[in-house]
């Protein structure tokens, strides 16, 4: 099949039409109008197989995943998403893995009305990079190095469920619903993108977890040039991590496993119930975990007040070499 | 090495800061800001290892390439570029190799004043992504699908070179400095952004030779839905490729052979003029190759006017499967 056929079959046409692209795929680049008073938001990530997804993982979650994570940095942006572009790499093309990816990848940008504007097909080891393009109202972009000693410091959904489901990927388990809810969590994870939108001029800061909470947290305080605590009882759990996860794992994975995909959040103290309200209406969970302070430390301590070590700090992409 | 110390060390910093990016690499994501009666022109191209450039092509050309072919683009839009995202997948991290891919990305990033924005390194087969949004006039973006029947039929440069570049990488030759400019226009393609933009308003229809004349010139007609008759006498060739070409590459390269980068373009009669005048203060080559006809097809002539056959018609990506 050739490449004009390939994008033709599982990808033109797909997505969402928007009035804001007058010129969308088909061209050497595709025209999108940016409206008055909004500011263009670009995030791009990468997703390559053997690394951010087992090569036998489902195409479907592999399609939803290449969006998922790209949705979720524009939601830490406060960003609303538009328009995104889709580059990948196959090492040849089977018709109904393509089918279910562009399934997949398609089910999300019809979720959250973002049309696919360009894209590039190539033969090779097999890898998914996308960019989504967000709108912001100039100024009120959300941003990592906002947040102010004394803020309490938020996450939506639960934590360590998706590290949970990856550990637990290899086997069967007595407990197959609850493994197949954790690895829903790790193939299909959800964008906080309504959150990041209502916490606008709300919140002081915000990241996505992805490389987990405490790596995360770690990027907001350098940012902010401050540090954090956080209390290690208030770390929101799902059910199937409580059933499921071993000692081990309940201490490491909420705060250093990866492929959260929610939000970490602070919010000064005056607005804490307001974005408390504002979150109520939102089915994705808001849990205070902690606070910003001074120190330039990140501490942890456990119900009885008590710093705790809290182990691997999360998950580089790149081994150290030495 | 970690993926924050990489892009701290060789990326951070490194393309011209612009006034319209208030937040640049570093966060979840960046802010652009677009001109009131601008329209955002966004594009896309992944270049794999072993595909697009041989796996030991120089760093430097790898960088290089990576921006131009998607300035080419950006181009052919009549778009000036703005800014860049790159997602690059490296093996491993090698000191060396990464100095120079950055410095030929940066360098041709400074030459176009485009700003890097975002980006993101995984470990896995090398591959590049590279994303460039672009400025255009709102309604003013040069199509494909704008030539009309009777309109001239202009390449920038030189056709053949890249192609024929390729053909001689294997071998030393006894011309070398011949080999040596041919091989130059293959790894370190000059994209023709200034044509570009000054050809917006007098041209009918624009795209950049990625795949070869005929495949790409094919595209243009079909948007358009016209025809084309292309005068192989006139098609433009460098002294080296005159020198170096065997016949029967002399008859394939200039209209299948990929890579070139020029732009063709369709400029309707009362427009040519005005055209070769605006083109003629660049340095770059504008050369008449024919004219758009009503026919859909597209038909070769020799100097004779008799009608040639002109083989393959261009690249594809992926095989034909059967």
């Amino acid at each position: 099949m050739r490449e004009h056929d390939l994008i033709q079959r599982y990808f033109a046409g797909r997505a969402p039409a928007r009035p804001d692209v007058p010129v969308g795929m088909g061209d050497d680049g595709a025209v999108m109008a940016v409206p008055p008073g909004m500011m263009l938001v670009s995030v791009v990530d990468t997703l390559v197989s053997g690394v951010h997804f087992p090569a036998d993982a489902p195409p479907a979650a592999i399609g939803h995943k290449a969006l998922a994570v790209n949705l979720s940095d524009v939601a830490a942006m406060g960003a609303e998403p538009a328009w995104a572009t889709l580059a990948l790499t196959l090492p040849e093309v089977q018709d109904a893995w393509v089918a279910a990816f562009a399934d997949g990848f398609f089910g999300l940008a019809q979720a959250h009305d973002v049309a696919l504007v360009g894209g590039d097909t190539t033969q090779g080891p097999l890898a998914v990079t996308v960019q989504v393009h967000g709108l912001v109202p100039a100024g009120d972009a959300l941003l990592r190095s906002g947040a102010g000693v004394g803020d309490g410091l938020y996450v939506t959904g639960t934590l360590g469920d998706a590290a949970l489901g990856l550990a637990l990927l290899q086997a069967p388990h007595d407990e197959p619903d609850l493994r197949d809810w954790l690895l829903n969590r790790l193939h299909y994870p959800q964008p906080r993108v309504a959150a990041g939108q209502v916490l606008r001029g709300v919140a002081s800061a915000a990241i996505d977890i992805s490389d987990g909470l405490l790596a995360d947290l770690d990027h907001v305080c350098a940012a902010s040039e401050a540090g954090a605590r956080v209390q290690l009882a208030s770390l929101p759990l799902s059910p199937a991590f409580d059933a499921l996860a071993t000692d081990g794992q309940r201490r490491q994975l909420p705060l250093s496993g990866g492929d959260d995909y929610e939000l970490l959040v602070s919010v000064p103290v005056a607005n804490e119930p307001r974005a408390a309200e504002l979150m109520a209406g939102l089915d994705c969970g808001w849990t205070r975990i902690g606070e910003i302070v001074a120190s330039r430390d990140v501490v942890c301590v456990d119900a009885g007040g008590r710093a705790v070590e809290a182990g691997a700090r999360g998950y580089s992409h790149f081994q150290e070499s030495e």
